[in-house]
């Protein structure tokens, strides 16, 4: 018995194409970055489509929104002291986690895990250094940007405006992750595209309605961004998706952020 | 100031292409995945490249390798019982569920959370019904492949010899997470690739070596074939993917499970 090749109307597509935008500087603060997307798919040969998704890194995200931090101009708390004792961390950095979080879940030597303050779960409240050039004189860190829902909504009306389309937007970071080893792209921010796919009304291939599923797109699309960015010296830090289609009402990451009272792995 | 366009050897090229192969039928027990694989790539009009990635859904190896089983045959023991008021479920599935698991981490209404035997921490040990053929009589439902990794690297191998390219195979299921709404892909085996991708020992675009960063590439690529792949009546199991290229050893999927020991979140 073979499939019908009339299959309803699909969630997606059958076919993705991923290209890391080229020649992306780096970015200082106050660049815009609807300025350095445009540039990268121009420099791809490319131009923006109906239902392109661009997938951007955190960390020029932050960078343009100089969200650096000198931690000579940190002053920790005695908490930020117990903390980091504790994880063997610097108790500036501490205190810099503390004041991103809402909650520390977990430290232990090497290790502090928080909730930070929009939702997220994440080792240092997602602040390093990586990839941060060095200032003379300074010693810095980056945080995660502002708020990146909010700046996806900006991305995505702004490049609405520019280049006359609707495309899905997605500031992703990597992830670690309970249960299992290595990092994964996840969404930070999202707009233009439903987050968070709910398929509880749709039926499976016999007609049976479909039980826990709930997709979480924006976080697939960040995760395989990833593959091209890489985690390195790669420096591709902006991946046009195109040929992703979801139905559905757009939805912003924070619907992927799981309520407290419903999380039993806390 | 503009990034070198001389990058150092990368960890991903950039450029990817994912298709989900048309015309794969039902499969029934005993069906040959190679055969169904290598006629979804001809009727994609593609032949198998040196560095192709096939992404795999879990549930076609599983109905090719008969994991079937009847609820009707199963006799509850009183812990299955137990746990079945609590969860709210089936107390047949339940007991399936605990002889495909080593631990329960979890069971409150509607919830049964559990440690596979091959490690992964899976809601009811994977075991589901969408998309299960109704038998009659019967009361069916679809257990995970016996091995994985292992029917990865026999298809590994059964692509080398028939279409003499070394691909990558991954086969990938759909798994909730902690802390995050909605499912994602997630790499169940893996064989012909590097699993978990470790950059430690790399520098980031400032010659500063790399802090935590191991990267769970078979987990990428699986999250990325289920945009493809959907969960409901899409219908489409195998995602080819082009232009991937990842330095490394070959590691299975049993290397993206974190020990025990080191896991803070059961």
């Amino acid at each position: 018995m073979r499939m019908s090749r009339d299959r309803p109307l699909s969630a997606t597509s059958d076919r993705l194409e991923f290209v890391a935008l080229p020649a992306i500087p780096l970015v200082k603060p106050g660049d815009d970055l609807v300025d350095l997307v445009l540039d990268g798919l121009a420099a791809a040969g490319r131009s923006l489509r109906q239902g392109d998704v661009l997938v951007i890194a955190q960390k020029i995200v932050s960078k343009a929104e100089d969200r650096y931090v000198d931690l000579r101009r940190i002053n920790p708390s005695s908490r930020a002291r117990e903390l980091a004792a504790l994880c063997c961390k610097d108790a500036r950095l501490v205190e810099l986690i503390l004041s991103e979080s809402t909650e520390v879940l977990r430290c232990r030597p090497g290790v502090l895990v928080v909730v930070h303050r929009f939702g997220v779960v994440l080792a240092n409240a997602g602040i390093d250094h990586s990839n941060v050039e060095p200032a003379s004189g300074a010693e810095r860190v980056l945080l995660l940007p502002k708020d990146p829902d909010d700046t996806c909504r900006c991305l995505h009306e702004a490049l609405r405006l520019r280049a006359g389309v609707d495309a899905g937007v997605v500031i992703n970071d990597s992830a670690g992750r309970a249960w299992r080893n290595g990092t994964v792209g996840i969404a930070l921010g999202a707009a233009g595209l439903p987050s968070l796919l709910d398929q509880r009304t749709r039926c499976d291939l016999f007609g049976r309605p479909l039980k826990a599923s709930q997709q979480a797109i924006a976080d697939e699309l960040a995760a395989a961004a990833s593959l091209l960015q890489g985690q390195a010296d790669e420096g591709m830090p902006v991946v046009l998706i195109r040929g992703f289609s979801a139905p559905g009402t757009s939805a912003p990451a924070a619907s992927l952020i799981r309520p407290q009272a419903e999380d039993l792995f806390r």
